[in-house]
């Protein structure tokens, strides 16, 4: 009884649990501030999608291959690149109707002829109305990842673009987010 | 007295007081190194902005809204997805003036005109060219985040164009960064 | 003897210890499940490159400055934003081929031409066909960064297109990635 009264806790360990307390508080706190500001961590993923058309000009939608690597990305929220790794190629997004994919062709090749006369074409290629197609198209589309699905409109839909195909392309995604 | 004289710490706090120790510090020193790699945690924000034009086709200077929701995301440094979630609008950036919001509207009309013709049409639509109009607009724009705002050149203005309005349309904002 | 027998470590340290060892466990674990899921922290760059032109109309390869500019930000996977920072002018990819830039000049003069009698020209301005033409070439464009660098196709370079120069233009690079 009486050594039981004489026995205190070392002056070191309560100083090391007073500030040890202190700082798990802290944490704690900072934890609580962190999730107010929905503090989340960054992850990426890259795919590769390698396409080789059938024909030299075709559009072909691409939107389940993309929303494949999305749900392997495990994204949560975020943004995904999708990019023509080649100068000849676009990706982009319109509707999903063949008549209007007919409109974009006859419609690029009154923007865009083709022509023997080209200057690009004395390095030996013949496919400059192939590199002003794609402008008109463009390179890439960046969509919203919103609760791990593409964040889109009711008839948005992604298609690559080939404007000088038979040939091995890449198309790029790049994933960044929660 | 003599009680004092024989009590230690137990040897199982002591360890442990000495691994928490070298644990703390290596805390301490990894806080320090990524500081050093400017090291911050992510955050998204995402917004819908419903539009409905009183015109078919109308140019409107959307900045100011995007501007509210930079704010609202309270996020300092970072990118900005703007998007027309629709395939007959656009978001693009360019100058606010009456004048070439006019000859917009006219070269439009000159590279993508009004024709009953298009193929798209046999679906009962009559919007072809409101595809193409959007096409060479573009469909969204990224913008840098510096320093809590929009991180823009003098004259840039961000503007939705509309190509078959006259009903409801959204325009989504994706913000992720700091 | 006898006292030491007596001698028991405070139940208050025994029960700190106990759910302080579960803590550290706790956050043992969840570093392990942050690795599966590829956490990273974010980090961003931002850089302005500064152009003027000799010509009025210009295109320049700009590769390797948004190289540099990656190699800074010392960022290993994530997205490089590039943008004009003026809305007469523009950031695009395509092939570095002196025929094919001379191709792109004459075709952008065929579509959106020089006129004096643009709306915008009211203002006192006369370099609607500059905003016109750099519509058609785009403002920006959005770059994947894969293992710290720009992960581009076998002919990708990025190009600043000038349609109104011989002044001070800005280009802006935005770096997001861990």
């Amino acid at each position: 009884m009486e050594h039981k009264s004489t026995f205190r806790i070392p002056k070191i360990l309560r100083i090391y649990a007073y500030y040890k307390i202190k700082w798990i508080l802290s944490e704690y706190y900072s934890k609580i501030n962190k999730v107010d500001h929905k503090s989340i961590s960054m992850n990426t993923y890259t795919k590769y999608l390698m396409i080789n058309t059938k024909k030299q000009r075709e559009l072909i939608n691409i939107t389940e291959m993309v929303e494949d690597a999305v749900e392997e990305a495990r994204i949560k929220e975020g943004i995904c690149l999708v990019n023509a790794m080649h100068i000849t190629s676009s990706v982009f997004i319109n509707d999903n109707e063949p008549g209007l994919e007919e409109d974009f062709m006859v419609w690029l090749e009154a923007l865009a002829p083709e022509d023997p006369n080209y200057k690009h074409h004395r390095t030996g290629e013949s496919n400059a109305d192939a590199h002003l197609k794609r402008t008109i198209m463009g390179r890439e589309v960046v969509v919203a990842i919103t609760d791990s699905k593409l964040d889109f409109g009711p008839w948005e839909q992604i298609f690559y673009g080939e404007f000088d195909g038979q040939r091995d392309k890449r198309i790029l995604i790049k994933i960044i987010g929660e």
